[in-house]
C-alpha cells in the first residue's frame, strides 16, 4: 500500500504519523490509498520557499508562464486516464462528467496562457503630467504566494489545477494548494502533473506546493503565515467566512477572494410559460438534478407567476423531478449535511442506495418563504424551492430579502424585461451575473464571465472567480516614477 | 453665534445638544462656531437615503455626473475666499497652501469627470464563446453607499470634496461624509456647496450627506450600517485598522480602503551625493519640513552611503534643517502625539511657540535602526532619520524589515539603478510607487498615479487612492447573459 505524502516544493514532506483516507459513496467503501497530514512545520517551509519563489517568479517572462501553463495543460491530458480513474472513485460522479472537467481545467489554463500574449492584460499605464518634470509608468505586478483551497465539488477545475492556481500563476504569484481531503488522491495525481512540469521548465523550488490534511490546522496555519499575500477559496459561506475573518486578525491583512454560497433565484414571467412551457421544464430539471445539484450556481429558488401556466409548470416540473433517477452525493458528510437541512423545513425522500437522493422541487408559499430564514440558504443538493407570486410587490419583497448571488435569472420576452426593469435592476444590486431566458448552471470561462457576486456570494464583489479576468485578483499596481 | 448642524441628504439635522468646536493653533484659541454632534438615528436616516439614492445615481447617465462633479468644481472656485479664510483658521496653514490644494481639490473633481468621458473607462467585456448559444456583457455599476473619513492633514483634498468623494460620485455612489472633527468648519462649508449643486441638479437627495461628531460612535455605525457598501479612509494606521476591523465583523464585510501611515524610505547611491549635494540637501529640507512635514508621502528614512560624500550630506542636510523656522503643527492632539513619539528615541527640541516643532535631522546607527522599532513608525512631525550604510547587505537587511510604503525613492544614477536592480526590485515588492532621482512628497493627480502599496501604507494593495483609477475602488463588474 503506497503512502502519499505532501510536497513542499520539489521535495516530498515525510512525516507519516497522521494519515486519512478518501471515500466511495457509489461502492460505499473507503478508497484504499492512505494520505499524510502534512505537519505545520512543513507547511511553514512550503510558505518561505514560496516567498523565495515570488522574486524570481513575478519578474519572469510571460512566456515562461504562457510555457508553464501550457505544460501542465499537456501533462493533464496525457495522465488523462489516472487522473479520471481517481477522480471517478473519490466524487462518484460519472466518467463523462470527469473527462468534460478536465476539458474545462486544461481549456482554463491555456486560456489564461492565452490572455497573457494579449498585449492589453498589463499595459503600462503612462502619464506625463504637464505640471511636474517627470513621468510616472504604472504596471502591475504579482501579488506574491497565493494559497488555494480547492472545492469539494470540482475537484478538476477549482481545485488543484483550477481557476485559482491556474490565475494566480499566470499574474505570476506562487501557490500552494491546501488539498481538498474529499478527493486527496486526484489532487496528489495533479499536484504531481504540475510539479514535474514546473521542475522541466526549471521554475524556482517553491513555486508550486501541495499540502494534504483532513483538518483545518493547515489552512489556518497558511492564512496566518506571514508569506501568504492572497488566498483563493471555493467553499461555503462557513469555510471562506472563517478564512476571511483570520485574514482580518493578521498583523497585515491579505486579500481573500472566497467564493461562497448562492442560490441563484430564477424568476419565471407570463410569456415564456405560455409559449415555452416543455422547453424550460425540461432546462430546470436538468439544472436542478445533474450531478446531485451540487453546484454553486444550481438554481435554487424558483419565482412563478401564480397563473394557469404557472401552476402547471410547477406540477409539471415537480412531477418531472420526482421520476428523476435519485442521485449519488459526493461524499457522506455532504450527504448528511444536506440532508439535515432538508430535515429542518420538509420531509426527507429516503433513497434506497447509501448516499443518494431523489430529485424533487418544494413548494412554499410567500408568508412561508419570507419567515422562514432556512430558505435564504444554499441547499446544495438536488433541490429547488418554488413560490408562487401573485403580484409584482410580493416578488419584489422576496428579492429585496435575499443575500448577494453569484447568478439571478429571469425567463420572459424582451417586453416582460423592460417593465420589469426595476426589478431585474434590484437583482444587479445582488448578483455578479443575470441570465436571460437560461439556466444559470453551466459557467463559460471566457473574458467577460462574472463569477462573484456580494456578500454572501463572493468576499468581495469587485473581482471574479472565473474567466480572464479573475487574474487580476492577484495583481496590484506599481508606479515608477521618473525624470523625463 | 451660529450652531452647525449636520446635513441628513437635503435637510439639516435638528439636535443640538452635544457641541465641539475647531482650535487654531497659530493663535492659540477655540474658535468661535460650534458644531453639534450629529445623532445616531440621524446618521442612520442618512443611510438609507443614501440607499434609496443609490437606486437612482448608479444608473445616471455618465453626464450627469460629469455636470456634477464640474459644478462642484465651479462651486468650490466661488467660495474660494470664504473656504481659504476658514481652511487657515483650523489648520495652521498658510494662505498659499490653502489655495493651492483647493487648486488642486477643484482639478480632481473635474479630472474625474473628464475620465467619465473618456470611452474606455468602462467598455463594456463582450464574449461570445463559440460553445455556448449566448453572449456575455460586462459592465461596471457603482457599488452603493461609501461612507468617507477625511484626513487631518488635507483639508480640502483629502476630505469632504477630496478624492474619495470625487472618486464615489464620479462611479455613481452616493456618499456619507463624516467630517474631521479638526476642520469640521471649512468640512461644513464645502458640504454646502455640494448639498446646493446636488440640488440646483435635481439629484435624488440622500447623494450626499455630511455628519458632524468629534468622537468614533458616528463612524462606527456608519462603517457598521447595513446600508453603506464600502469606506474611503485617509489617516492614522490605528484608525484605519479599526475601521477595517469594523467592517469584518459586520454580517456582509464590505470594501475599506484606508490609506495609513508610511516612512517613505529613501536610498542615496554614491554618485549624486558626488554631483548633486546642494540640489539634494535643498530638494529635502524642503520636503521634510514643509508643512511641518505633515505629509503622508513626507520622506521619513534616509539610507545614505558612508562615504566622506554621505557624510557631509547628512551634516549639512542637519545643519540646513536646524536653521529653518519652526512650523506650526494642525492641531494641538496632533502635535502631543508627535512630541511623544519624538521623546520616546529623541530629545524634544522645545520651541518658543506653542504647537511648532522644529524641523530635524536624527542620525541613528544601524544597529539601533534595527533594534528599535519605534523607528518602523510613521513621525507625522518635521522630522526625518537618516541612517549610514556601509555595505549593500546591510542596507538589504535594513529594506527588508520595512512594511508597506507608499513610496519609496532612490537618488542614484542610471548605471547604480542597474546595479541595485535587486534592492529597488525588494522596494517594489512593499510600495505603490517608486521615485527615482525626485522626492516623495507631492502626489500629482494624474491616470497613473498609485497612492496606496502593501499594508499598512493602504489596506488593499490592489487600488490607488489618487488618480482616475481610484473609481475602481467603487465599482464592481455584473455580467449579463442572453441569448444571440
Amino acid at each position: 500500500m503506497m503512502l502519499y505524502t505532501s510536497r513542499i516544493g520539489y521535495t516530498f514532506s515525510e512525516d507519516t504519523t497522521t494519515r486519512f483516507s478518501t471515500f466511495n459513496c457509489l461502492q460505499n467503501e473507503v478508497n484504499k490509498e492512505e494520505y499524510c497530514v502534512v505537519t505545520i512545520k512543513d507547511a511553514q517551509r512550503a510558505a518561505v520557499l514560496a516567498s523565495k519563489a515570488a522574486r524570481l517568479f513575478k519578474n519572469t517572462e510571460v512566456s515562461v508562464r504562457v510555457d508553464f501553463l501550457n505544460g501542465i495543460a499537456d501533462e493533464l491530458e496525457l495522465k488523462r486516464s489516472e487522473l479520471t480513474n481517481m477522480y471517478c472513485k473519490e466524487s462518484s460522479l460519472s466518467v463523462q462528467r470527469a473527462n468534460s472537467e478536465l476539458d474545462r481545467t486544461i481549456f482554463q489554463l491555456r486560456n489564461y496562457g492565452h490572455y497573457l500574449l494579449y498585449e492589453h492584460w498589463n499595459r503600462p499605464l503612462v502619464s506625463e503630467p504637464e505640471q511636474v518634470p517627470f513621468k510616472i509608468e504604472t504596471r502591475l505586478q504579482a501579488i506574491g504566494p497565493v494559497a488555494v483551497f480547492g472545492s469539494s465539488n470540482f475537484p478538476f477545475a477549482y481545485s488543484t489545477a483550477g481557476g485559482d492556481t491556474a490565475s494566480a500563476l499566470a499574474a505570476g504569484c506562487p501557490v500552494i494548494v491546501k488539498a481538498h481531503p474529499m478527493h486527496a488522491g486526484t489532487s496528489w495525481l495533479v499536484a504531481e502533473c504540475i510539479i514535474k512540469v514546473a521542475q522541466e521548465h526549471q521554475l524556482p523550488d517553491g513555486v508550486f506546493s501541495h499540502l494534504l490534511d483532513n483538518g483545518h490546522d493547515i489552512g489556518e496555519e497558511l492564512v496566518g503565515n506571514e508569506y501568504i499575500k492572497a488566498v483563493g477559496f471555493t467553499g461555503s459561506i462557513r469555510g471562506g467566512r472563517a478564512l476571511m475573518d483570520l485574514s482580518a486578525k493578521r498583523d497585515a491583512p491579505i486579500p481573500v477572494f472566497a467564493e461562497m454560497g448562492s442560490i441563484n433565484p430564477v424568476v419565471f414571467f407570463q410569456s415564456e410559460l405560455e409559449k415555452n412551457l416543455e422547453l424550460w421544464i425540461d432546462k430546470f430539471t436538468g439544472s436542478i438534478s445533474n450531478d446531485a445539484g451540487q453546484f454553486c450556481t444550481k438554481p435554487g429558488l424558483l419565482f412563478v407567476n401564480q397563473s394557469t401556466e404557472g401552476m402547471q409548470f410547477v406540477a409539471e416540473l415537480k412531477q418531472q423531478l420526482s421520476v428523476t433517477e435519485p442521485k449519488c452525493h459526493l461524499h457522506p458528510n455532504l450527504f448528511k449535511n444536506y440532508k439535515e437541512q432538508v430535515e429542518e423545513s420538509f420531509e426527507w425522500i429516503k433513497c434506497k442506495q447509501p448516499y443518494h437522493s431523489q430529485p424533487v422541487l418544494r413548494e412554499v408559499s410567500a408568508r412561508e418563504y419570507l419567515n422562514d430564514y432556512n430558505f435564504y440558504e444554499e441547499f446544495f443538493g438536488p433541490q429547488a424551492i418554488v413560490v408562487l407570486y401573485k403580484s409584482r410587490e410580493e416578488l419584489m419583497e422576496m428579492l429585496h430579502k435575499l443575500g448577494g448571488q453569484l447568478t439571478t435569472t429571469f425567463i420572459g420576452s424582451e417586453e416582460e424585461f423592460r417593465t420589469h426593469e426595476e426589478i431585474i435592476d434590484c437583482a444587479k444590486e445582488k448578483a455578479g451575473r443575470i441570465i436571460f431566458n437560461g439556466v444559470p448552471t453551466g459557467v463559460t470561462v471566457c473574458d467577460a464571465m462574472v463569477h462573484g457576486g456580494t456578500y454572501p456570494a463572493a468576499s468581495d464583489s469587485r473581482f471574479t472567480a472565473v474567466g480572464t479576468q479573475s487574474i487580476y485578483r492577484f495583481l496590484r499596481p506599481v508606479a515608477l516614477q521618473m525624470i523625463r
